[in-house]
């Protein structure tokens, strides 16, 4: 199985896709091609919440807006699972959450003059997607333009700050329902009922329904986080919050 | 074989693909995730348009604007198809359709305390939907959290009233190219070359070609239903027309 | 295997897919369902740059302002694949990019009063397509409903005039990041650093990242035409370019 995620819309990962078929019979799922444009940290929070769902795959993922450019190409084994991708630090994240007890291992994807400088993901990223499924994730090392990588570039989510009922973070993402997700843990809002959010007294809900039709509610989201949400309507319009802004949370006793 | 329908947008349903995956190896087909955000009507119409196209498969549909809350969750049999879902209604239209001759049987999926509020396509229907596939779905009954169902929710579509050229029916959706579907049975515009709509005297036409380009038109659609559209443009915007209107046509012999 | 395309956008590719999976076992493969409405020159531009990069399958295609019209529908055998869709040249380009040596051999598909005028996706060309998966590429005389067509609509990329430094070409498409891509050929930037656009001095780079962010220039797109972008920005908005428009470039020594 080879799962396929960009940030190319339509129809470049087509492409991708052909690319792969003509190398291996592997099952493709696509998981997203719609990732907002060039964001490695949206990216790296989307892969490391879809891809832990799956059954051992290779994953393919092309979010990479330095393509052409000096920085690397990678092949990630992560237990039974294999990343490939650019080494922008979008991989690593997923990488880590999949792991469990085993370690990493990375390998630089070395492919002298691949046909395009604008698009690795048909030339260089899917080719050795479908060879890293044809081989095997445990014989990465033996594909012949791998070779091992020591600085592969990682990424780390910001930490909130939290002390007893205070938390200052900041906003990871906002998904395509408009629904605000912080780096804030769940448990933050453990037994409180009301939680300032900048200073704004909001309700916190454990569904949606928990408040009336287009009122905002703070909730836990599926991938554990503080989230702040509109029932039926954008969080992020009703908060005037966007990916990158501070987040200050006071539970309100 | 199992369909996935949903109104999760990106990157969501990818997570259900994953837990179906884990579970089954049925092949997947998407159906949509792009359909209008909790609207029920809609998701039980494209069901209803779309499901009896397919093999016999198990078709998973999350349309799901009361996630969390104390609504049911739903498995049905239709006849060699399955139809996994939350109990709003949502799946009776296009289980009735796939029918046929046999009966319809309804389940309850009792899942206790899942690991999201939020999230149920992933947490319930997901899993409940792969497990339907593997046990088969004459064997719906063998599945430990399945429980007869005996008061699922069911959905009609609003009924016209007609009276010889007179027709007083209701928007039930709008398309991606902007048609107007109305609940008006195509057949009410048996030998018309102009129809009345709401007042305005519009040529009735086999094939948007029947009409210049931008030019508005009345035809009967894919479904069967009377539908405004416009050649080359979008009907819901030459007519004024959004889901829920009233639309009235008279036949202008 | 059998690839999908079009421009229906959501849920009707669905009725199109179940229309196949009832008649053929195939890998079902999506190129892309958001091709801009009813643009055949553009539809026929992403054939030819996706379809080569698939092994040998059938390829539906369906991008068809003139659909219930007395347009005819094709199926073409180009090689090891063949592609079927209507009879607006949509098709041609692709074909004779995929058929390297081999003749292309076209057959008209004469379906008696099919189920809608305005759905020939679902009703004509999805079953034909599966009916041609089945027979095999090499058999498409053995299907009862296919004729050989003499007169298929042909369709050609309008070529640019180049005189040594200048080229007066034309936009073909606009892709989803907004880059403007050309007909003129990139090796008419060989050697360039800097061209005219339309009297605009712009850098030529081999990488978006050759210029600062949001800055426009000129590049050869994996295509192999020249394209006009904007490094993480769109290079039709900087530009002012659509598909149609004329570009005139001057190599700026």
């Amino acid at each position: 199985m080879i799962t396929l995620t960009s940030d190319f819309g339509s129809p470049y990962p087509a492409a991708m896709k052909g690319v792969v078929l003509r190398r291996s019979d592997a099952r493709l799922v696509d998981v997203t091609h719609r990732l907002p444009r060039g964001d490695v940290r949206a990216a790296a929070f989307w892969l490391r919440f879809v891809l832990p769902e799956f059954p051992s795959a290779v994953h393919l993922a092309v979010i990479d807006p330095g393509v052409g450019t000096e920085r690397d190409a990678l092949a990630i084994r992560a237990g039974e699972h294999a990343l490939v991708g650019p080494d922008n630090g979008v991989l690593l994240p997923a990488a880590r959450e999949l792991v469990g007890e085993s370690t990493l291992a990375a390998f630089r994807i070395e492919v002298e003059d691949p046909e395009s400088a604008t698009f690795h993901g048909r030339d260089v990223f899917a080719p050795a997607a479908a060879d890293v499924h044809e081989a095997g994730v445990e014989n990465l090392s033996s594909i012949d333009y791998l070779y091992p990588a020591t600085d592969a570039v990682d990424f780390r989510f910001p930490r909130p700050q939290i002390e007893g009922d205070r938390a200052r973070g900041e906003v990871l993402v906002v998904d395509d329902f408009g629904n605000v997700i912080t780096n804030v843990p769940g448990d933050f809002l453990d037994g409180a009922e009301r939680v300032r959010v900048n200073d704004e007294r909001i309700p916190v809900g454990e569904t949606f329904a928990a408040v009336s039709e287009g009122a905002p509610l703070v909730t836990v989201g599926s991938h554990g986080n503080v989230e702040c949400d509109v029932n039926d309507g954008r969080g992020d319009e009703a908060f005037g919050l966007a990916p990158g802004d501070e987040v200050r949370l006071v539970v309100d006793r």
